[in-house]
């Protein structure tokens, strides 16, 4: 076997550590929305980083960044990677930068080694994928990939009134390019897992098949409010004990679908949530992921019976709404497996996985052969100042990258 | 057997229709919050009844109201009964004030038949039972009973920063003479249920034998918050979980202690909230109620017990905090047996009951001979503009209250 091209670990980390300076928190994360003076200063860093690597810079109408690399076949459809450069308020200096800054780590390598790739390579740096700033999230991915118009795109208000349109203009993001209709070879975004699968088996690289479908429920359970010291246990209609059976039974229906099932209840309100008071009324929430539709239908079907079930047997009115629904997402085979032969040539541990949360690559799937790499990130740990990867994992994440990159580009 | 007196019930009812005027809501309940001019005008209607039905009036320093009808040996100890005129503030039209008009009109029904008593009748009036506008409830009895000093009863302050004292200086009821230490022969409070057992068993009088205990904790389980999609279910610290199942726990623990046992989960607050994140801390009551105070200790044993086991079985950090202790009252055998025979002899359909609420009647019964007449109310509903009883429910509980007078008047 000849010798792997290999990144510059180090420039990575480098670069990384000075772009968390931008929008730097005391307690070492990052805040740079979407937008904003930081996001710019960010945007600016980039694009001055990507041009010192012989980059042409093309911006598009909602403010992506494409920094491309010409290829031997400058006309051929390029080999596209790239995440998001935005954060959350008090997010971590890893989630989407990371891979941004492997990609523009990935040119730098094939200008130190004088390698000239057959297909163009171009790294994107999406506009507010967080949905912090502007709702909803992956906005400009989504206009890209023809999810969103441009118009609705451009439009989205933050608290203050601020559009997306308003703030590229304010900060000279505003591009002149339309937003998608490029061809794409093959793409590929590398980012942290965000959650403790890869840490917890001691793995690398995870070869990522796809993301979850999801669905979210409002439910709620009305019984009747009654004192707590007047009111009979056989004469209450308690919707707390209807909502703790319901906890319960959405664990066991989570449970039931294997390691990758998800079912959550985050959110309750309770009325009217006073100490001596029986409650009357409970509203909450339910959410369902799984990366195969089959089984969310067979979890909305379980929600429904466990609910009525549950208030039937307590005497409670129930309502159950499906208020958000969102596909499965599967990665393209090929690209998939080109991730796959990269960590397995590496080298780096590795397995197939499902992405539990969106990403940009998500939307992206649907206009292009997409696929995604994630390394291990610190007790899974993300949306979060102390969020933390190793230098090891973030070199293995952009050597896995660099040699899918060049495996794409000579197709 | 001869003939037995009986109260005037439309009398009774007109005066409590009357009184409801003085505070009245628009949706037909009453806010007639402590020391507040409507209160002032409650207790001058209240106080002008009875002189005008041949009483003497005497008001002691923490503004209860006693009107005494002189008995044949007036130096014996009188028969006292009574209850509160304030109301929550949103409040119905009988509680409280249910039993210091039956008590009026007890008076009122003697003078009518020119029924002279051995012992002298006193009714009182007391001050700030419901603890709506200063805290603690049942405050003025509870300085009565020798539970609070007069100092500290004084002292207690509404939100705007006005004590009792000097809100009975302003409403002209900072009376003169000393709070308790009277000799009290026997004494009766007569209360609608405020519970829904005596209606659902279509039983006119409630026997009351004595109040619940209670103990009330705080209780705080603690796992990680984690992100909805990316932690696998076997890899959650799931608070909510914890939470579920402890109120399922707390709910059998109930259950188990039949009829008479109160068991409840009524606030919650659940961290961080949020739809899609793994709750990681929940903080909630729970309270037990029962008249046996070896019940009580057993059901803090099953709490900690469950507590415990729930936290384990999940990975959970869990506190559980008794904040709050209230021994079970058992009223005077004598006292309640009285009650009973009235009952019995008036051909009332009746029970004997534990009182789920507190009442002054709990504190009075440590210095006095006490014991509580209970009459239904509509579906249970009280401290609601919507509380309602029947007119030949407010009769019966008065006339029990006339016989049981008579019968202790007698000793």
């Amino acid at each position: 076997m000849s010798a792997l091209a290999r990144v510059n670990g180090e420039r990575l980390w480098d670069s990384l550590m000075e772009m968390a300076q931008i929008g730097g928190t005391p307690k070492g994360g990052v805040s740079r929305l979407a937008l904003t003076d930081e996001d710019r200063r960010g945007r600016d860093l980039f694009v001055a980083w990507c041009t010192a690597a012989g980059c042409s810079i093309r911006v598009d109408a909602m403010g992506n960044i494409f920094a491309r690399r010409a290829g031997r076949h400058d006309h051929l459809a390029p080999v596209l990677t790239g995440s998001h450069g935005d954060s959350q308020p008090a997010g971590g200096k890893f989630d989407g930068i990371y891979g941004v800054l492997a990609g523009l780590e990935v040119l730098r390598t094939l200008n130190d080694l004088g390698i000239e790739t057959d297909r163009p390579i171009e790294v994107v740096n999406w506009t507010n994928e967080e949905g912090s700033r502007f709702a909803p999230a992956m906005i400009a991915s989504g206009v890209y990939a023809g999810v969103f118009d441009l118009e609705y795109g451009l439009s989205r208000e933050d608290k203050a009134g601020v559009t997306i349109g308003q703030a590229l203009q304010q900060i000279g993001y505003a591009g002149p390019h339309p937003v998608g209709g490029q061809a794409v070879h093959a793409a590929y975004e590398l980012h942290i897992e965000q959650g403790p699968i890869l840490e917890a088996q001691d793995l690398t690289i995870g070869v990522v098949t796809g993301a979850q479908g999801q669905r979210w429920y409002e439910v709620e359970l009305s019984g009747r409010s009654a004192h707590a010291g007047t009111t009979p246990m056989d004469h209450r209609l308690d919707a707390l004990l209807g909502f703790a059976r319901v906890v319960e039974a959405v664990n066991q229906i989570g449970l039931a679908q294997g390691a990758e099932g998800r079912a959550t209840v985050g959110m309750a309100n309770i009325f009217p949530n006073s100490r001596n008071v029986v409650p009357g009324r409970v509203f909450f929430s339910v959410e369902f992921r799984h990366p195969d539709e089959a089984v969310l239908a067979v979890q909305d079907q379980q929600l429904h019976a466990a609910v009525a079930r549950i208030a039937e047997g307590i005497g409670l009115q129930a309502s159950v709404k499906q208020i958000f629904q969102y596909a499965p997402i599967a990665f393209d085979k090929e690209c998939v497996a080109v991730v796959q032969a990269a960590a397995e040539v590496l080298g780096y541990s590795h397995r197939r996985m499902i992405s539990g949360a969106g990403h940009d690559a998500c939307y992206l799937n649907q206009v292009a052969p997409t696929a995604m790499i994630f390394v291990p990130c610190v007790e899974g740990l993300s949306h979060n100042e102390a969020e933390a990867i190793h230098l090891h994992w973030s070199t293995a994440g952009a050597d896995v990258l660099l040699q899918a990159i060049l495996a794409s580009s000579r197709e």
